[in-house]
């Protein structure tokens, strides 16, 4: 890729699995670890990679990924993405931050992020219809037809997302930072496939899906 | 159970697949049918099953059926469940409605909504926490942490939701249609697994987990 036109990805694997009863990053999915399956990906479509891990991990995961620049994540997904973001070279143009719980994200998925900010977006995330009825907490439906559920990888140009991060803003979603900073972001298709694993029936899905 | 206090379950299985390329009720899932599933835990948690069907499979349906009720649908998902109300019989006190496509839901969650139910409210619904980040169609996050996924069965006092359809309202929820009509719904816990299939990748996933 031209100078001035790389593309590089920060993938986020700093969670310790409050939820999952684990560090679901490092579960095991038909024969790899969740994380290897995310970084793997990313790897086979940008110019660089970040890997964002819990601070105990980097040394481990340094020496598992040569290609790859291992960090350490901070308190909160914001300031992981933060450190991953610290180690991207200045001249990459644009940016995705890919969440590694979402293992079967696929090349395309990237391409179609990263297109429309090559046309010139500021941003572009992955969404797929919402299929559950939606209800607010406190009552009444909300018409799902003007929902969307968000995926990774999300993709930005790179001054636009460092200046909404160098803030110190505190975000679990980058395109909503991006987006109170005051740019458009565009959605594209994402796939009903790139599930978040949050559960171990999630990883029992995956692997079932990889086989078919 | 004690008559004036008995509960009916109305299974909407009419269907024709547009989006899942077949009549999905129909699919096998571990050897049995998506809507033999539905049904037989109905069946196993009610005084009475009416099953909702495409008008030219009642007969087949209601050969295999032997103990449940089995109508012809309508045009659409409410006129479906119109038909199957009218043929719940009059003295029935509450009355759930399942869509056939939730073949995991468990005796578990028709308890809940029922108790509810029994215990005052005009309609219970059972609800999962939103996992994935969720935008507006025209842009902007919103906060999931204000929306719960809605599942079924859902159960109702049988005069509120006769009375609520009875206007000829057009409604792909009924909790939503109860709720216009005036009356409180409250949520329950529902369960991850309990998921609508609309694509043959959930029947897999369904399969996986009920294996495990």
């Amino acid at each position: 890729m031209e100078t001035g036109l790389s593309m590089w990805t920060v993938v986020v694997a700093a969670g310790s699995g409050t939820r999952f009863g684990t560090a679901k990053q490092y579960a095991a999915l038909a024969g790899h670890r969740v994380v290897d399956r995310s970084v793997s990906t990313a790897a086979l479509v940008s110019d660089g990679v970040v890997v964002v891990v819990p601070p105990l991990d980097v040394g481990a995961e340094s020496a598992r990924w040569g290609a790859a620049e291992v960090v350490a994540g901070g308190p909160s997904r914001a300031a992981s993405v933060r450190n991953g973001l610290a180690a991207v070279p200045g001249d990459a143009a644009i940016i995705c931050v890919h969440d590694a719980a979402r293992p079967l994200a696929d090349p395309d998925i990237y391409r179609r992020v990263v297109h429309e900010v090559r046309s010139g977006a500021a941003g572009a995330v992955p969404v797929v219809p919402v299929t559950d009825t939606i209800r607010r907490v406190d009552g009444g439906v909300v018409d799902r037809s003007t929902l969307r559920a968000v995926q990774t990888p999300q993709a930005f140009r790179a001054e636009v997302l460092q200046a909404a991060y160098a803030d110190g803003a505190d975000a679990t979603d980058d395109a909503g930072l991006v987006e109170a900073a005051g740019h458009a972001v565009v959605a594209v298709e994402g796939h009903r496939r790139n599930i978040k694993i949050t559960h171990p029936d999630d990883l029992a899905a995956a692997e079932v899906w990889l086989a078919t």
